[in-house]
């Protein structure tokens, strides 16, 4: 039984993420499909890297990441598998695939990525607006089945790589961003949490807000208290206590974030 | 292993798809359920004619489709099952089995309908208001389990039929119609894309705009362009490319697209 | 093969859910994973209550629920493991597991409740602000996987009780109040149908409306008719044929509803 794992921009209204599960299911009966998200926004390339990165470790061994948000459907694009240590990554050639590649390179793991231009592993009819039935839900199946690697492409090095914006240090503290902001309305920053400390005198500056001192989690203060803490991927979030602090605040990917390590002036 | 594919106007919110799969797992455990949308708009027949019409050939032999869309619960209307082929449809008369008979018909296939009139394949307290939990998702499981179809009710050659609108030859063009919007904002059309070629000097009117010619993919023209091609179930559709036309146009099911086949005057 | 129902307020966007399911996977491969639903108000714990309520009945023998609705998460609040009949619970200690509770003292089942503090049954590092991902999903996937829940934690009978709030009855009829509203704008109330008869000349009140009797199904009444009925878990409803009535009234849940068992003067 192979996971294969789902991160697309489809949304969940028209059907196109079960059109590629019908396809994956005839191949390989016995793959063991998992939705990561389909909610990522349309064309959300940055946004794929992001949620990508969160997940992919907690799969089990093995797990195929199939990841369809493809701006450049049907132009010269290239389309890529990929086995990164005990991961396996299809999808287009748009830099998703980077966190695995970065865990790989950090855990000094081979990386064998082929170019899918074998048709014999797609489906018979290939239109030109979604790869993701025709050609990625087979070879991420076909991969499942136990098909090579090798077998469904061509090897190839060069890949678009897309690293999440990092926050810069400067004197006194940090420059950031908003990185993405989740169902709960937390706003994630590209800030490493490990950076800063709970209890540092850090003040955060976000949308003309200023927020002193940083917490260890929700609980510590009261409902509709503006918080920074390290949320569950490690970055440092601001979020208002039982309530959606990107509507409060008004921010998105993207937004400036400012972090003093001590009281500014 | 039966796949079991889920259509439905139920949304996710509820638990309404969720009581189903549990009513399913319970009477079937190795049945295998694959969504295939429960964003149908509610009570929206025809939207889901058309994301079946989409979505069942792609699915595994064998593949049992559970669609309720069902303004009728609780009324005189029938209660449906058939196999048509390698596939099996359960759910309300309301003519969203259209999809199914058509391609059985152009196949020649044989189609068996029952009318669902045999308790012993219900849950034993039945609602007047959610035939899908009591109803629809135990015949289904039932179905996957083994159960010849004809045990669990009565032939019938009468059912409704709901075919999507066809556009219309005129002089010079054909008049059509928007059949359905995507989650990416893709104005689908009922003209199939068979009928035009592209390149072809066509002009697509459409809310009092006009594109020119018909592109082969979305990548072939920059971003914010407004463009025809043949979406990737046949259909002529207008995208707006990397944006949402339907929002950009204004339009949804049911308004009318003109297509010229060459320049009107 | 165990079936674990899910039901959280992640919503689908952030792939939280995908992640419990792939730490899931990871320790138990052969679990059977159902979303009952992830879209649960933000921190909705009485919505959560209703909804498992609703569904967990239908659930096969040896389901598991893991319920992951967590305003107080990295806070004191208890983490729990319960078995109640043939049925589990994994979950904050909030009340969500309530209707588990209150249907073993019907039936008269053993409820064996564990708060978990055996670390070696969670993922090795625990953030502060997912326990869904780090405690609860493992400790459900190690119970779908055979551990006993004894070894999981310390055995515990004081656990936070939510009861849905009931109707009172008053001289000639209910005081009720708006439990929920579902996708399609059903607006249900917290009466009992069974405290009434389809029939009766009852009155309901609501938003300033009155609606006279009560029928036995939406096919009753013609389209945007508004109607009482008993709903497919038992309680009155209101709704507006084929139409959203929890918009069409602008009531949401906590609002009141009286019911005259006849005529008002």
């Amino acid at each position: 039984m192979t996971v294969i794992g789902l991160l697309t921009d489809f949304g969940y209204k028209d059907g196109y993420v079960g059109v590629m599960k019908g396809v994956m299911l005839a191949i390989c009966p016995q793959a063991q499909l998992v939705d990561i998200s389909h909610e990522v926004s349309p064309q959300g390339i940055l946004e794929g890297v992001f949620v990508l990165r969160q997940a992919f470790s907690y799969f089990p061994p093995g797990a195929i990441f199939l990841t369809v948000i493809d701006p450049g459907v049907g132009t010269e694009r290239k389309a890529l598998a990929a086995r990164v240590g005990q991961f396996a990554f299809v999808g287009p050639d748009n830099g998703v695939i980077t966190p695995l590649l970065r865990w790989g390179q950090e855990k000094r793991l081979e990386a064998e990525i082929v170019i899918l231009d074998q048709p014999r592993y797609w489906l018979p009819d290939v239109s030109t607006c979604f790869d993701g039935r025709d050609i990625f839900a087979p070879v991420a199946a076909y991969l499942a089945a136990g098909v090579p690697l090798g077998s469904m492409g061509s090897p190839t090095r060069e890949v678009i790589l897309l690293d999440l914006p990092a926050a810069s240090p400067q004197p006194g503290g940090f420059q950031a961003s908003v990185l993405f902001t989740d169902h709960f309305g937390n706003v994630v920053t590209n800030l490493q949490a490990s950076e800063v400390q709970v209890g540092e005198s850090l003040t955060v500056q976000i949308a003309g807000r200023r927020i002193h001192g940083m917490v260890r989690t929700f609980g510590e203060r009261p409902p509709g208290t503006l918080i920074a803490l390290a949320d569950s991927s490690g970055y440092l979030a601001i979020s208002l206590v039982q309530r959606n602090a990107a509507r409060y605040l008004g921010v998105s990917a993207g937004d400036p974030v400012i972090i003093y390590l001590r009281q500014p002036g």
